[in-house]
C-alpha cells in the first residue's frame, strides 16, 4: 500500500533501509501491544509468569533491532543528509524520531529492558490483587522493583540534574518540571478559582439518576451505538470488556481496540469511559495509511492523545447538546428504569457536577486535574529521593487531604487507584492535564470553524467532528511536534487561558456565575 | 522454574546456551501463536493485511534466530559430546529436535518462511470467504501461490525422490508415503468391511434426535461442564468461539486455548469439538512444567496429538457409558427440548450412526478415514504433477463419488470444506488417521489398567484418565520418539488390528453383527 505514492524519499537507500527496520519493529510491537491486550482481556490467570517471559522477549527483541549498529549508521548517514537540505518532510519527521529513540535506548542494555519487561507485566497482575485486597504492602516491593529498574535506567541514559524531565520527556518530549511547575501553578489557581465560584453559588445538583443498576448488555449496546456516531469503525477495531484499568491499544492502522469497564459509582461511568476510549480510537484510526508501520504514524505525544479523548468525552460526551439527542435513546434503551421522571437538563447537571472525588477517573472535569497535580508532586518528589516507596500511602493520604478535602478511607481508594506505576509509567499523569489544556484550545478552534456546532451534536450527528479532526490532527500523525502542531491547528502555542474561558462558561451555565 | 530441578545438563555450556535460545524462540512462537488465534476469534475483519505483515515478521524473526550460525556450532558441539556419550536424555531429544529444525530451516531462506506466513494468512481469510460464497474460484489464485511456495520450499530443502515425503515428515517425523501406501491399504480394508457389515445388518438407526435448535448459551455451558469434568485446567487455558475452523493452541505449558464451533447439522456437533478439542489441550497441559518454552515440551508428532483428541472425542464422548452419566444432565440443561423421549442408548446410536458424508468432521469414527484417504491421494498426486490446483474440484468431487457414493452439490461441502491447505498445512490429514490407529491401540491399554474403566466414565469420572494419559504419554512430552513412546506404553509397534478389533466391538454390538 505505502509502496505507490510514499511520502517518503524511497530514492533515498538510507530512508529505504530505515523503514524497513521501522516496519519490522512496528510489526514486533505489535505483537507485544496483542499479548498486553489480550493479558488485559481474555489471558487465563494462571497464564501470567509465561506471558511475562513473552512479553520481555519480545521487548528484548525490539531493543536490538532498534539499537542496532545499523541504525546507528543510518542515522549519521540521514543526518548528513538532512544538513544538506536532501530530505522531505516526512524523511525529517521519522529521522527526527528514529534519533530520539536511538540516542536514549543504545544506552540502556537489553537486559534492562527485558527485566522492565518482566517487572511490570508481573507488577500489573500484582497490583490487580493488592488493588483488590486494598492492601498497598501486597504491591510495595514490585512497586520498589520497577521503580529501582527506573532509577538504573536513568543512570544508563543519563540526565543533566533532574532525573524526572528523562520521563517526562518520554511521554511527551521536551516536557520538564520547570515548565510544568508553572504551567500547574496557573492551572490550580484555575481549578480553585472555578471550584469556589460554583460552591459560593450554592445550588444543588442531585445525582441520584446516575446511581442506578442498569443491564449490562443494554449498556454495552448503547456504547456501540455512540461509538458508531462518532465515527469509530468496527470493521478497523473493536471494544472489548476489560476487568483492570481501561486503554485503548492500536496494533496497526487498521485495527485498533478499545476497552471498557463498568463499575463505578455512577452506570455513566462506562458510557464516558467507552466515549474516551473511542476518542483516542478515533485519533489512531484517522491516521494516514501511507504512514502505517512506521514511527511518524502516530504524534509522539500523549498530551496530544489526551487532548482528543478528553476532547470526546468532556467538551462533546458531557455536553448539553449530546444529551438533547442521546438522553431520548438512553430512555428508550431502559424503559422502565425511571429517566421519564428527570429533565434532560438535570441529567445534563448530574454527569457535571464538581466534587472533589477519590477516585481520579470518577472525578469531574475541574477537580479532576488536581488529581494530577498531586500525582505530579508525589513522582517529582520520589524522583528528587524526597519520598520514598513505603512512604506513599502517607504522603498520598495527605496530599488528598490537602488538596481534596477528603480523608482516604483505603489503598484501593487511594494510592492503589491507578493501574500506571506498575506498567513503569512515571511521567504519564501530567500529559492528562496537558490533554485538558490542549482539548479547550481546539474546542474554541473547531467551534469557530462550526457555528451551528451544538446544533449539529444536538442532532446526533458527530462525523463532521471526527472527519475536522482527522483532516487538521489525526492524519499528520508525528509529520509535526506537538508545539507546531498546536500552532498550525490554533494559531496559538499552548495557552491555559482557553481552558479558564471553558469552565467559566460551562459551569457559569450550569451554576449560575 | 524450571532452575531448581533442571532435567537438562545446566553444567554444560552449550546445553545452557541452547535452552537460552530455545526459550527466544519458544517465546516468539508463542506470540505468533497468539496473533494467530486472536486472528481466529476477535480480530476485526479490516485488519488481515496488517496482520499478515505482523506474522510474517514474526516469522522471519524466529527463523533467523533458529538458524543462525550460533546454533549451528552448538549443535556440531553438541552432537560430539552425544557422540561421547556425555549427554543425558533430555539433552539428548532436545538436540535431535533442535537437530532437525536446523537442518531442514537453514536452507530455506527468511524472505521464502515470510512470504509463506503472509501468504497463509491472508489466505485463511481468502478462503472463508471462498467458502462462505461456495466458490472455489476465490480460492485458487491464492492456493497455486502457497502451492507454489512449498514446492520452491522443497526444492530448497531437497528430496531424495518424493517431494511430499517432506512435507509428511514435517508433521510426523520419518512418514512416507511408502509406509502411508501400506497402512491405508489395510485401513481401507477395515473401513470397507465394517460399513459393508453395517450396511448388510440394515438396522436403522434414527438421528431425529441430534437436529434440535438448542440455546447456545446452554450448548456452551454443558460444554464447560463437560470440560471440567474431564479435567481440562481453566486456570490455565480457556475457551473462545471461532468463525473458522476450530483448533487448539498452546502459547505455554499455563496458557492452552480451545476454540469452538456450534454450526453444524447437528447440536451435538459442538459438543464432540469441545471434547475434542480439550483431548488436545489437556495433552497440553499435562506436559512438563520443567521442559516448558523447550522444543520437547510438546511431542512432535501430530499422529500421536490427534491420538490424544480423538481418544477423547470418539474412545470417551461416544461411548454408552459417558453419556449413561452425560445424557441425564443434557435432560436437565434443556428441559423443554425432548430428551425425555427417547432412550439414552437411542441416543448413543444416534451419535454413532454409520454413514457417509459429504462433511469430513461431521463423519462418522469409520467412514471417517475415507476421507482422510481421500485427502491423502490427493495431495500425493499435486506433488506428484499428476493433477493441477485448478483441478481439484473435479478431483475431489470424482473421489467422494467413488470411496463415498455421495454426489458433491458444492464447493463449500466439498473441496473448500477444510482450511489446512490455506495454511500451507500439506501432509497433514494423514495423521488425523494415524491418530485413530494411535488412539485403538492406546484404549486396549487404558482399558486394561482399569478393568471398571466404563463404569467410571458412567459415574461421571474422568480425571483419572487424564491422569493415566498424562503419566504415560502427557509429561513425556517429546522426549521419546512416537515410535518408542508407543511401544513403551502399549508393549508393541504401531498396529491396525486393534483399530479393527475396536470398530467390531463397537458397531458389532451397536449394529448387531
Amino acid at each position: 500500500m505505502t509502496k505507490e505514492k510514499s511520502p517518503f524519499s524511497l530514492n533515498i537507500p538510507e530512508i529505504k533501509s530505515l523503514l524497513k527496520i521501522n516496519y519490522e519493529v512496528a510489526d514486533l510491537s505489535s505483537a507485544y501491544a496483542v499479548l498486553h491486550w489480550d493479558q488485559e482481556t481474555y489471558m487465563p490467570k494462571g497464564a501470567i509468569h509465561g506471558r511475562a517471559e513473552q512479553l520481555a522477549t519480545l521487548a528484548g527483541t525490539v531493543h536490538k533491532i532498534a539499537t542496532s549498529k545499523k541504525v546507528g549508521r543510518l542515522i549519521e548517514s540521514l543526518s548528513k543528509k538532512e544538513e544538506a537540505g536532501d530530505l522531505n518532510l516526512c524523511d525529517r519527521a521519522l529521522l527526527r524520531e528514529w534519533r530520539r529513540s536511538y540516542e536514549r535506548e543504545v544506552k540502556v542494555p537489553k537486559r534492562l529492558v527485558e527485566a522492565m519487561s518482566r517487572a511490570t507485566s508481573v507488577g500489573t497482575a500484582v497490583w490487580q490483587r493488592a488493588r483488590q485486597e486494598s492492601k498497598f504492602s501486597i504491591f510495595k516491593d514490585v512497586l520498589q522493583k520497577i521503580f529501582d529498574l527506573k532509577i538504573k535506567e536513568a543512570e544508563h541514559v543519563g540526565f543533566a540534574e533532574n532525573r524526572y524531565n528523562l520521563f517526562l520527556d518520554d511521554h511527551e518530549p521536551g516536557l520538564t518540571t520547570e515548565f510544568l511547575d508553572k504551567i500547574f501553578a496557573e492551572l490550580r489557581d484555575i481549578v480553585i478559582d472555578i471550584s469556589r465560584k460554583a460552591h459560593s453559588a450554592n445550588y444543588h445538583i442531585d445525582q441520584d439518576i446516575l446511581r442506578k443498576k442498569l443491564d449490562e448488555k443494554e449498556l454495552w449496546d448503547f456504547t456501540i451505538a455512540v461509538l458508531t456516531a462518532m465515527g469509530f469503525d468496527f470493521d478497523r477495531g473493536r471494544q472489548d470488556k476489560v476487568a483492570g484499568h481501561p486503554f485503548t491499544t492500536g496494533f496497526h492502522h487498521d485495527d485498533v481496540r478499545i476497552t471498557t469497564r463498568f463499575r463505578e459509582q455512577f452506570f455513566t461511568s462506562g458510557i464516558f469511559t467507552a466515549i474516551h476510549e473511542g476518542g483516542h480510537a478515533i485519533h489512531h484510526q484517522g491516521g494516514d495509511a501511507a504512514l502505517s508501520r512506521t514511527a511518524i504514524h502516530q504524534m509522539h505525544s500523549l498530551g496530544l492523545a489526551e487532548s482528543q479523548s478528553r476532547f470526546w468525552e468532556n467538551y462533546i460526551g458531557r455536553s448539553a447538546a449530546f444529551w438533547r439527542h442521546w438522553y431520548p435513546r438512553l430512555m428508550q434503551s431502559f424503559p422502565g428504569a425511571g429517566f421519564e421522571a428527570a429533565h434532560e437538563d438535570d441529567f445534563v447537571r448530574a454527569v457535571n457536577k464538581i466534587e472533589p472525588n477519590l477516585i481520579r477517573v470518577d472525578s469531574d472535569e475541574v477537580t479532576y486535574n488536581l488529581h494530577i497535580i498531586i500525582r505530579y508532586e508525589i513522582e517529582r518528589d520520589l524522583f528528587a529521593n524526597r519520598l520514598k516507596i513505603g512512604n506513599l500511602p502517607e504522603a498520598w493520604n495527605a496530599k488528598i487531604k490537602d488538596y481534596l478535602g477528603l480523608d482516604v478511607p483505603s489503598d484501593a481508594k487511594g494510592v492503589l487507584q491507578d493501574v500506571h506505576w506498575s506498567h513503569g509509567s512515571f511521567g504519564y499523569f501530567p500529559t492528562y492535564s496537558l490533554g485538558n489544556l490542549y482539548a479547550a484550545q481546539i474546542n474554541r478552534k473547531i467551534r469557530s470553524a462550526f457555528p451551528d456546532f451544538d446544533e449539529r451534536i444536538a442532532k446526533g450527528e458527530m462525523i463532521f467532528v471526527r472527519d475536522w479532526l482527522r483532516d487538521n490532527i489525526h492524519k499528520h500523525g508525528g509529520v509535526y511536534g506537538v508545539d507546531e502542531l498546536i500552532k498550525k491547528v490554533t494559531g496559538e502555542p499552548l495557552n491555559p487561558k482557553h481552558f479558564r474561558d471553558y469552565l467559566q462558561d460551562k459551569f457559569g451555565k450550569i451554576y449560575h456565575f
